[in-house]
């Protein structure tokens, strides 16, 4: 059973392992016209989270919830809901409580800016990742990574880019990254990234489904130098998809070959 | 200038960035008879970590809210002062605001359950850790590590041991780890460990100070049954420095050199 907040009501107590120890997971869904985005695969991955964390969750309690969000916040045009899971409050230090009573945090938020869609420019961050494959992919809220990445962003830039320490190219700070070679579609390997996007997600589907299928693979910085490079992409299920044209001083090719594909805005599901 | 919580007065908002992203550090202090222990040290550390994630944190304030909360916390025996320091609220995302108003989160606890001093039982966690470089040490709000090993507890056993994926011994889920070899004492390198502990600190500067200096090395679980090995030690600057009898199955060698000069109660600092 959840206990829920709102977050605009309700604040949270100190002991929530949330915040002591980042013992949960979150979701910013995007609500266009009273249908939040890509909604199903966003359940997903929070219930895919939680049982990894071995926090409880019911999939019909979660949807009830949503939908009283979806209710409440009721709004034109677009804007975000955002949904923290925590493990609740207790336990003995770091051993969580057993039951344990999850938190349910509900807010709402106002859209982002949105990029240029002609391209937008990039900034590769010295802040490497080292993604424990126990965690990759959770959209958890361990997110000093990317904090401390997007200290990073220069002015004018839209994104950090986050590489290992090899240089392989990981992801942005709040995006997902696709590659485009002459040989196909690429991303990294799926052990290696933070977060695993619900866009990246549902774009591979898309160009899994017309018959180019993506990839995964190790993606040195030095790809996006050589002459089979055809683009790279910034992938994030509230804003969307975006070429990336310039990364510091280098510019990059500006390929369109998604822009007919990659709007689940127009196949809200 | 610090917005300050105390816990069991005043909640938190949803949008602590602590609570969003474990933007954030804390420290969990013992008070004996109205005196904190290790104070310097765990102060210091504070500041330090601070300063690697780009929060403003003033050594004057800090120490002035210490103070507050000793008087206000007053209470004889043995009791744990815990500090939470965020980054405060705001921001676009994971991108800090900037100037930040960082939020100090202050509560009283009960001292946890004190080993057996003659000796405690571990468990190797399944969970493995990779330190990033960047992080460790770092004694943040990202602690989704400690709480998964933590997880694998089994009954009777006092704390868990973490691992790197190739087997190198880093720590407990909640301690430090000091290994004595008949060549030494170790404990293993400052980069690979998620937290770098004060009781690990003080203990190695007495180690150091009796001409028996602490060096770093990597620790295979192999070393624990190597006729070289003496004894393993976990530390906590809570609970203190106890030796473990038993991981597993394997019993260990109970080793006693620690026995007099690691009390740091004895010489409160």
């Amino acid at each position: 059973m959840l206990k829920v907040f709102w977050a605009e009501q309700t604040p949270v107590a100190a002991s929530d392992r949330g915040l002591a120890y980042g013992d949960g997971l979150f979701e910013t869904i995007r609500v266009h016209r009273g249908r939040p985005v890509l909604l199903g695969r966003h359940l997903r991955r929070m219930r895919d989270g939680a049982r990894r964390l071995g926090i409880p969750l019911s999939a019909v309690e979660l949807e009830h919830w949503l939908n009283r969000a979806l209710a409440r916040y009721d709004q034109d045009g677009d804007w975000v809901l955002k949904l923290i899971l925590t493990r609740g409050s207790g336990g003995r230090g770091y051993v969580p409580p057993d039951p344990a009573t999850p938190h349910l945090i509900i807010s709402r938020h106002g859209m982002p800016a949105l990029p240029d869609p002609g391209g937008v420019v990039a900034h590769v961050a010295r802040h490497t990742l080292e993604a424990n494959p126990a965690l990759a992919g959770l959209k958890s809220l361990n997110r000093l990574d990317q904090v401390l990445a997007s200290r990073e962003l220069p002015a004018g830039a839209y994104e950090v880019l986050m590489t290992d320490s090899a240089g392989n190219l990981l992801e942005g700070g709040r995006t997902n990254v696709l590659l485009h070679l002459r040989s196909g579609w690429f991303v990294p390997p799926a052990n290696s990234v933070a977060v695993w996007g619900v866009m990246q997600e549902y774009v591979a589907e898309r160009l899994d489904a017309q018959g180019t299928p993506v990839r995964e693979r190790r993606l040195p910085l030095s790809l996006l130098g050589q002459p089979d490079f055809q683009g790279l992409f910034l992938l994030n299920s509230v804003v969307g998809v975006v070429p990336v044209r310039r990364i510091g001083c280098q510019h990059l090719p500006i390929d369109n070959s998604l822009a007919t594909i990659c709007d689940p805005l127009t196949s809200l599901k």
